[in-house]
């Protein structure tokens, strides 16, 4: 959040008024922690910057399986959601012969089939997600009526992410039948591209420390997304266990972290003197 | 329940005590609402029965798209209802290839598809219905750990209705990689022949009172399925509008109806006669 509004992509105002799950507002949560922080001075905001260099855990099971030690990011990939509700008819299971029915179910199941094909590429780097599904009215001996669920896609290439987007489209379109079905895009991140300079100078920091690095593009979002439109930004990955994150059995290797600070310092002091 | 108790299927005692959401069992409320009837002298149950016959709406929409009156029911199809449970593991939808996925959602997908392409005949005799379909933990961005579905097939012929339940077993296991796979057959009722006797004589009927009729496998489970244990039964079909029934827009024509009732009283007062 703090990046989005400092690099202008959201409002100061907006970002303050996000409010979490017990209501209370982020304005709010951020005046009353500094009301508990001894009195500083306060300085202006470091704009504008030179460069902008981010270490991270992956996040992901890449470098683990892998078994390197550094990896250098070219980049965060794109990110489309989707919604996607399906309208059918109820009806018995029992009686209603295939052919007179409207089952809201089959006809998600058709458009995910043709979607799990279309995104299904040789080198494994489209991710495509279907993590909420919902059947109503969820009988067992009832055919669904209506069918609600969620597309999650990303890729690095802002053209690959376009087209698969639009096949997400087509897809609901050419299969509805005899349904009706509704898309809305719910989220549009486009791909970010590092400064392949600074890309080159964390390679180079990496091999001249002699750990073994692997070029890779972040799955996940972070800060360096907003900071890339101020300047010349890159990251900076180590592996965590089974790519796990955000979760309470997040864990790194002391020796990995170690190897990550020292490639940023490397880099950053680099960046500095120039 | 009635039938089924009295062709002694249900034991009395698990009859009585079964219970309705607001917690209320079967015999508190037949003993309120006896309290509530004038007393009337009791009679033994009329066992052993000559014949069964009933007559209902078809709760399909088979004969009124064929614009028949008269349903000649010659059984009940058979019935089994399955509940299919699949662990998998929670992943970031943005950083895990698709190889490294234990995605539930996609094996479930995967399942499914192999059933409704075995369940796919060209007379639309089979019907496949998958009604509850719950994904866990239902997050846009989260690759989905665990999936829970029904599947309920249903045919009239014992021995098909025994090869596509094996075909549920085998297509789980087949398919279950690279998650684990759980399935329990939840219920399962064999289908019901009606003595052809009674059949040809409810077709007789129709046919002398010049009532179009159509050959009908019952979809739904009715009395006629426990009382055809005890003797000869048979059933009467009648279109209702839609197919819809257990539902406040149930509906059918009032001439259907008098006809239903004109072929009942016929094919009684014949048995009767016997």
């Amino acid at each position: 959040m703090g990046s989005a509004v400092h690099a202008g992509a959201i409002p100061l105002e907006e970002a303050l008024s996000a409010r979490d799950r017990d209501g209370t507002t982020a304005g709010e949560a951020l005046r009353s922690m500094l009301a508990q922080l001894p009195k500083a001075g306060s300085r202006p905001l470091g704009s504008p910057a030179h460069a902008y260099i981010e270490a991270h855990i992956e996040q992901g099971p890449v470098l683990e399986t892998a078994g390197r030690r550094i990896g250098i990011v070219s980049g965060i990939q794109g990110l489309r959601q989707f919604g996607v509700s399906i309208a059918g008819e109820e009806a018995h299971a029992g009686t209603t012969p295939r052919a007179r029915r409207r089952d809201a179910f089959m006809t998600a199941h058709t458009i995910i089939g043709a979607l799990a094909q279309l995104t299904m590429d040789r080198a494994d780097t489209v991710r495509f997600t279907v993590g909420r599904f919902e059947v109503f009215p969820g009988s067992p001996n009832t055919v669904p009526g209506r069918v609600e669920f969620t597309i999650d896609l990303r890729h690095p290439h802002a053209g690959t992410l376009n087209r698969l987007g639009g096949g997400v489209f087509a897809a609901c379109h050419r299969h509805a039948e005899p349904c009706t079905v509704d898309v809305r895009e719910l989220l549009h991140s486009k791909p970010v591209l590092f400064d392949p300079t600074v890309v080159t100078r964390i390679r180079d920091a990496a091999g001249r420390m002699g750990f073994a690095s692997l070029d890779i593009v972040s799955g996940a979002t972070h800060d360096a997304k907003y900071m890339a439109d101020l300047c010349s930004t890159g990251m900076i990955f180590v592996p965590c266990r089974g790519g796990i994150s955000h979760n309470e059995s997040e864990w790194a290797a002391p020796e990995d972290l170690a190897a990550g600070a020292e490639v940023l310092s490397e880099v950053v002091t680099d960046l500095a003197a120039e």
